[in-house]
């Protein structure tokens, strides 16, 4: 394999499903983990009520297990994500997806907001991505938050949940690749329907991406249809 | 006061006003219990994070202060919803409204959706409602809801928690009412703009309304424009 291609291989790889709206249920989590076995996605999310019956269904190896952590209003006390991510963890979760508190970083309660991932990051031994909700943030306040993340210890910093109005954008992505500079990984969520926004989006450092799994299917198709199979940097 | 009429004192109690999205902060609470004060709200419910907050800018009284547990999900870990509960009565709530697990509902995991109400129930000793978040459940899934929230021993069913595409509706309320036949209490709450609404599901037995607070001030503004001042039943 070429370093200047991507292979559909490669792509898979980079994608994380889930089913983490409220009605999700054992139907969806079983589709869910079947298609990450048959396309080869780079992990599973489920809500955290399920991560036991995931676990059973998707044996520990390359495929991960994720749940969210202060899902997905971010407005939880820090002691019940700290005690949420505890228990995922303890319940077979390979990786979390926290949500930032918004409210607290529009009121200007850094020192708060910084407490809070730290008290996840430092509870759990497994890596730790944190959703910004861009949706609710400005420009200024994007930067600030992935600040808070790079500081508080988190692997990543991710755009959004799927419950809010619009998420992962090329101007949101531009900005916060921009910003964290390669200090920790960025992972676009949220509105991302096509091969062209995550071939655009990985050219400006995103590697990880989380992709609704109809769509996820949907993009892995189009590489196929490309010249060789892959995409050409 | 007459039993027949409704006045907009009588109205303004049985509305809860709250801040409950994401982005919702200091400034949002602050004009949150200023609103409350002013017109005779019945209570106020802000996200966990911010409890200790709205309890210090309101000291216990007729106006109470709520918050939600396993919110907006419900896919919380039964023991996450259980101690945020406790951490909730601890920071000073004088009342919960817990998010049904929607998605072991829809999974048939009854026996589940009980023990994790009564995890909450049974933790507290503040009253406990229960969101059933309507949107995306089945006439039949709602009867079941209502019977699991009273063997739980929940003090109300509440139809919707604002975050989804859908709220109360005549049809919901009427389902439920008709099903909890006075055995437990009912709140309506998602979309719920006008006052006629409101006289509609008071009418079929609803005494307790979750309101988006622009709309709660509009409503008793509607009120104050009636022959007498007040709803004629």
């Amino acid at each position: 394999m070429s370093e200047n291609v991507l292979s559909q291989q490669q792509i898979a790889r980079m994608i994380d499903i889930s089913a983490v709206q409220a009605p999700h249920g054992e139907g969806e989590i079983r589709d869910l983990i079947a298609r990450a076995s048959v396309y080869g996605f780079g992990s599973v999310h489920v809500l955290p009520a399920w991560v036991t019956f995931a676990r059973e269904l998707l044996p520990r190896g390359e495929i991960l297990l994720g749940a969210p952590v202060g899902f997905p209003s971010g407005g939880h006390h820090s002691k019940t994500k700290r005690a949420e991510a505890q228990q995922l963890v303890a319940d077979g979760v390979d990786e979390l997806d926290m949500m930032l508190n918004v409210g607290k970083l529009r009121s200007g309660a850094e020192a708060y907001v910084l407490e809070d991932i730290r008290g996840v990051v430092g509870a759990v031994n497994v890596p730790v991505k944190v959703i910004l909700e861009t949706h609710y943030l400005t420009d200024e306040e994007i930067r600030r938050a992935c600040e808070l993340c790079i500081t508080a210890g988190a692997q990543f910093v991710k755009t959004s949940t799927g419950w809010a109005a619009s998420g992962a954008t090329l101007h949101n992505i531009t900005l916060i690749t921009g910003c964290v500079a390669g200090r920790i990984g960025v992972k676009a969520s949220g509105g991302i329907r096509d091969l062209d926004t995550l071939v655009a989006m990985y050219r400006l450092g995103v590697r990880r991406f989380g992709i609704n799994a109809d769509a996820s299917v949907a993009i892995l198709r189009a590489v196929e249809k490309l010249p060789g199979g892959v995409v050409r940097m």
